[in-house]
């Protein structure tokens, strides 16, 4: 396909040592070729591709020097979008960079929209939509376990199960229309009907699978809402800073890197915290104090986890009864804390409450039980499978939406088939399924869809 | 010069597009090599320089691929440092980058201190010490202007002047010697000392240009602390807004472009304002009702720029003419606003309160006068020199610290000159001017200081 050219800032906002603006299109080489000038004097358009130039960036209309970069061309199809890409490394500045998009904008390139990159690479057919969406996913990744899931997905694997599950259905499709055609033998209609259960049987257990690792893909994905709550001073705070200590910030632990952007996150055993932010926890007091306040309880609703904290030497009091009442059938673990001082609180009754709960002792002050609370939420989201670490997760909302479509259609052909539906109707429902599986991948997908799926993009991708 | 290998991420931290992990010494290619899998199975080793590559990295202790990249392979002397360089352009996001920086660094990079590529140039002879500081001017600029001024220092404009006038001075320390050896001659004093004179006067003359401009370099470089100030409700916040509107972003006004970032800067025709922050001039209020306060005549004092605004529509208060005194000997801009509404203030006394200052009216609601106060903000600080466009302006504060020093040492060669000092004198000044000179360009400076210099680059660069 044939598209304009289209420019953008490519890395983050910010200083830097280094920023991008890069160019996709049919123009892209041409319209760098206006700006750039290279002590070589050759021009682009006569070098080879994937090659790196020193040079300078000159305004044709103003004579004048607008930036040192070093330029990158990479002519299609070998490239992210399969069009002519050139990439401008300039010096990372707000101005800098925004002078070099200015100046190939004047040029004739139009402003990229967010997800643009992308959108070009999907349309001229290098990548399906999953794989897409994978980027994106990718760039947004919170831990080292959802950027594998994200990394696998664009990779093509989900794809791969995708095409398979859609290939058994046309399989059977065809097999149908086979047997319509040639109604001549006597067993025809026992034989679809066995073909038909046995492959759609096969299908609705595949996309079952796939849709058991999407609990897990989207906690992979998007963190766990955490919540800390518990009377005043029973260590809430202490609880929060050693999550974040032990944890740190949830990339890699590499000095300089900028934790406060995402701090908000902690990274138990591969299982991303977002904990209500540090001023929420603050206000957890107020929480306790109003718990019977209706926002409170929306609060807690929201949460994905909450960790009621106790006080070991304190005695059990109706504040508390009262926290476990709030919280009764949310994933709760239970941290009974303090136990360097002498105990008071009723165990008993504490291991009543928390029934089929986890209950954790810790001394937060003496930092023991924190690796046994680790263990406990790591146990409670992952049993085990995320261990085995290839797995193909399904994470995306969008995805695991169109996974229960397909397993509803392919349950009501299964339910049909048995009940002894005419055949016709069994192939509505096997089309469905294969259409609904289709747009996982987009394939059989509105124009207008894939438009708002890439305005989500970040800019520049 | 022979280095460890280095790495760092050099694109600002933050969620986009591509992120770059860059690498340089003597081992970079080797590094790259041991996890850098291209789809054409050749090793980096055996592939030509300034050249781009897709593939994979491949931790090679699990076997597991860490990322889908594009490579950039630049080998010595042809790059930022000299050294061979490889850059991986990686997804943008922070789970990403770290990851793949994590994995160069488990390989036996070592991770880069800011600034040390930059430090590298230096130190390898590519560029000089000033031209590393305008990097780091370059990557901050504010405005356009700003950003010409650190490219025509990058670019060697001031290292040129300033090796032009050690030459001189060089020249002239010759010249003394060569008389001082050949002593024989009559008049070898009257001579020495004419040339003496002539050659200093020039130095001087020079460095006195220089440091002309370095008050505008330092605005271009740093922006003026701007104050608004001004009773409650004459419109203090509308004028902050109006600043904001008018001008946008510092930066070129491309949609997308985070905003907030850097939001407190405003351009004014090429003057940045840095505005007190809104927090601050929303607590205006409180600096007008405790103007005799300390702490409030220190934020005056510090302000390179107050904006005094008062109500057309109201009568002058005693609170008014206050304001008057506290900022007398200020820069001051005198608005008087709501010219919208009938008037009520005495003109003739504000004028007189005004004196030699500028006065602007405007209506803000109206959107009226508010060119005029650009006008007015402009030519309080670049009476038309600015325009001219490709002066060198010295903007650093280290490099205007040594210039006055330079200027005071050619002074006393001078002087001593005129009163008949002994010629050793006066080889010592103009030697000692010789070597403030030499460190603005990092000749002649000691490592402690190159150190300190770097160390407040930013990481990456």
């Amino acid at each position: 396909m044939d598209f304009d050219t289209i420019a953008a800032i490519s890395t983050p906002m910010g200083e830097g040592a280094i920023a991008i603006v890069r160019l996709s299109g049919e123009e892209a080489v041409k319209i760098a070729d206006r700006v750039f000038k290279s002590p070589s004097k050759k021009t682009l358009t006569e070098t080879a591709s994937h090659t790196i130039h020193y040079g300078h960036l000159v305004d044709p209309k103003t004579g004048r020097t607008v930036e040192e970069v070093m330029l990158s061309l990479m002519r299609g199809p070998k490239t992210f979008t399969r069009e002519d890409v050139v990439e401008i490394n300039c010096h990372g500045g707000l101005v800098s960079v925004n002078r070099v998009l200015q100046l190939v904008l004047n040029e004739g390139a139009r402003l990229a929209e967010p997800g643009e990159f992308t959108k070009r690479a999907f349309l001229n057919g290098r990548i399906d939509l999953s794989q897409a969406e994978a980027v994106m996913d990718l760039i947004r990744a919170k831990t080292d376990k959802a950027m594998h899931v994200a990394l696998n997905q664009m990779e093509g694997r989900l794809s791969k199960l995708i095409r398979q599950l859609r290939q058994e259905i046309l399989e059977t499709l065809a097999h149908i229309e086979v047997n319509i055609d040639y109604p001549e033998y006597d067993d025809v209609e026992e034989m679809t009907h066995r073909v038909l259960l046995e492959k759609a049987a096969f299908v609705q257990k595949e996309i079952e699978k796939l849709l058991r690792t999407s609990e897990q893909g989207k906690i992979l994905r998007e963190g766990l809402s955490t919540v800390i709550i518990g009377r005043p001073n029973v260590g809430k705070s202490s609880l929060l800073n050693a999550l974040v200590q032990e944890n740190k910030a949830i990339v890699t632990d590499i000095p300089g890197t900028t934790r406060d952007v995402i701090e908000e996150y902690v990274n138990v055993r591969g299982v991303p915290l977002r904990l209500v932010d540090t001023a929420g926890i603050r206000e957890t007091e107020d929480i306790v104090e109003r718990i019977g306040v209706e926002r409170s309880r929306q609060v807690l609703k929201e949460a994905d986890l909450i960790l009621l904290v106790l006080n070991y030497s304190d005695q059990l009091t109706a504040e508390d009864e009262k926290l476990f009442e709030a919280t009764a059938g949310m994933d709760v673990i239970v941290i009974v804390n303090k136990t360097d001082l002498p105990q008071q609180i009723n165990m008993e009754r504490v291991k009543e409450l928390t029934e089929g709960k986890q209950l954790v002792t810790t001394s937060l002050l003496e930092e023991k039980g924190i690796d046994e609370l680790e263990e406990a939420i790591a146990s409670l989201f992952f049993s085990g499978a995320i261990e085995s670490g290839d797995m193909t997760y399904v994470s995306n909302s969008r995805h695991i939406a169109l996974l229960n479509q397909s397993l509803s259609s392919i349950t009501d052909a299964i339910e049909n088939t048995q009940s002894g539906t005419p055949i016709d109707i069994i192939q509505i429902d096997l089309t469905r399924t294969w259409e609904l599986l289709g747009e996982i991948i987009g394939e059989s997908v509105h124009e207008s869809l894939i438009d708002q799926l890439f305005s989500q993009f970040c800019l520049g991708k």
